[in-house]
């Protein structure tokens, strides 16, 4: 490492200290941050499911986010990935690149969004790392859940004929997303104020369905949450089980906010089902495990929808619109690269 | 997530299929890259110890540096810290975040040296994330190591009286950089060319201290690996041991390269002990323990010194010269802030 001569000697130390060790204070194997390294102990008879995802200034979030939100938004959606997964969330990493000086005001955002978060979804700090750089804002956080042995369910367990269901409902964090950058359309413009505030909060704070827990691992044959868009995400499942699969795009369940918006702007539904951000979960239950599966969802209050079915040939998914007639979409989902 | 409008619809999922998934290969829970998460069974009685280091392009390695150096790297820095609580290396995630179009040659050398470490430091890819950025190449690892039910060894444990002892030979790495940033001083170009590559190599390649594990687990009271300079390590673990310590500069184990360099300027020496990028093991061992513990390491084959001892008072650490008196340090490691 080449040494920066404007540093001061206990930077690192103190912002460890500051921000993040009282996250760490409920975690058993943390001690305070104050080691090189965390210890977790898997509970009898389970098994660690581990997922990572790094968010960047400007490419997931827009520059001038709050880090609050921000925080919130980094630790949300690498426990959506998990609750898709059946998986009890359990403790987190964070690797943090600053830009700049340390922004003491920002810090403590980063820390109050992610205090909140912790306490939302059921997990604590175990360690991370905290480096300068010269580009934008950087967080990486590794998330491991814990699962009973064997259980945990994957992307690849879709069977021809079986059903296809959502949680929540989809799009309203693209459309989110799109009133942030300003959209001007009559759509937009028409909706009420409780419907605007209700797409950019879907978008600025996803709230993975840790309620489906349980039902995921009961119920699913595979599911996967929806972050890159509806269609892209559907079609990776389909391939990482060897099928197709069909999704009727007007049973995709809608927001009221989103259905006003689609009321004057049909065109938009292409947006909406490939959008992305919507960390819901998408999963796949046999068609005679369909009426238990939806009882038990009703019991809990998990609002579940079936928007379509998985087939026997892997030849990607097809999106059927209003009239039943295949859909023409630009694209699949968001995609990196 | 803001569409890029240049984005090739299967860029992210091409990447991992031709760069990862074959690091992935041999990691039972990792299922090809293919889920969104993977699976951590650790072995009865055993514990997970995870760590995780974000390197970055200009700020921890040099902007023109080799893909497969870096990558290299940036995983030998992960399990270093695992060596270091006694832990032995499992699988690690990672992180990846490409500046401007992915460029194929530089992510081959990256997959090459992960290879390439992988298969020396004993650990697989388990998962991982790649995302675009707009700042430099940033890697983020996650380490996941094993070790026996509480038996992993922390930076707190060191006891007044005990005697401080360093793992191989410390400052080539520092000195490599001062080569590889240009140094022109009599003692760099004094030296053989040998002398040169070793430094060089040192900088570049850690060897992370893989045939230490089990005689750190068995033998020291407290222990941390040495990655941002041996004095303000060796502080640390004071600091979290609530003790003072003190550092004799003269028995600071030395490599015949750096040896010759500090011949000729012998100045250098607090750049040796305050350098970084080390990763070598700092431990303390109670006094009565030290000739077992010395035996022990030498029928290993593992080069040990003994460099100072701990003391009561928590007052940091006094370094003495080859006189016994104090020495000045202008700082004591290397500080990102």
């Amino acid at each position: 490492m080449s040494p920066d001569p404007n540093h001061s000697p206990t930077g690192e130390t103190e912002i460890i200290q500051r921000y993040f060790s009282p996250l760490a204070a409920g975690t058993p194997g943390a001690f305070g941050l104050s080691d090189d390294a965390g210890l977790v102990q898997p509970p009898e008879g389970q098994e660690l499911v581990v997922t990572t995802d790094m968010i960047i200034a400007g490419v997931h979030y827009l520059e001038d986010s709050a880090a609050q939100d921000i925080a919130y938004k980094a630790l949300a959606v690498n426990v959506s990935d998990l609750c898709a997964k059946g998986a009890v969330p359990g403790v987190y990493l964070l690797s943090l690149a600053l830009p700049g000086a340390a922004d003491e005001k920002w810090l403590e955002g980063l820390s109050e969004g992610l205090a909140e978060a912790q306490s939302e979804l059921a997990c604590t700090l175990l360690g991370g790392d905290t480096v300068h750089t010269s580009g934008p804002a950087t967080l990486s956080i590794t998330a491991i859940g814990f699962v009973p042995c064997d259980r945990m369910v994957h992307r690849s367990g879709a069977k021809p004929g079986e059903c296809v269901y959502v949680t929540g409902t989809i799009g309203d964090a693209a459309l989110g997303l799109a009133l942030l950058q300003g959209a001007q359309s009559a759509g937009a413009r028409n909706l009420s104020s409780e419907h605007k505030a209700h797409l950019r909060n879907r978008y600025w704070r996803p709230r993975p369905r840790l309620e489906a827990i349980e039902i995921v691992r009961e119920h699913a044959s595979a599911a996967m949450d929806i972050s890159d868009g509806l269609v892209g995400d559907f079609a990776k499942l389909c391939d990482a089980s060897s099928t197709g699969g069909t999704l009727m795009g007007a049973d995709v369940p809608l927001s009221g906010a989103a259905s006003a918006w689609l009321t004057e702007e049909p065109e938009r539904l292409g947006e909406v089902i490939t959008g992305g951000d919507d960390y819901e979960i998408l999963m796949t239950v046999p068609r005679e495990a369909t009426q238990s599966f939806e009882q038990d969802c009703h019991a809990r209050g998990l609002r579940i929808t079936c928007i379509g079915h998985i087939s026997a040939q892997r030849d990607g998914v097809k999106v059927t619109g209003e009239d039943g007639q295949a859909l023409h979409l630009e694209r699949q989902s968001y995609e990196h690269f």
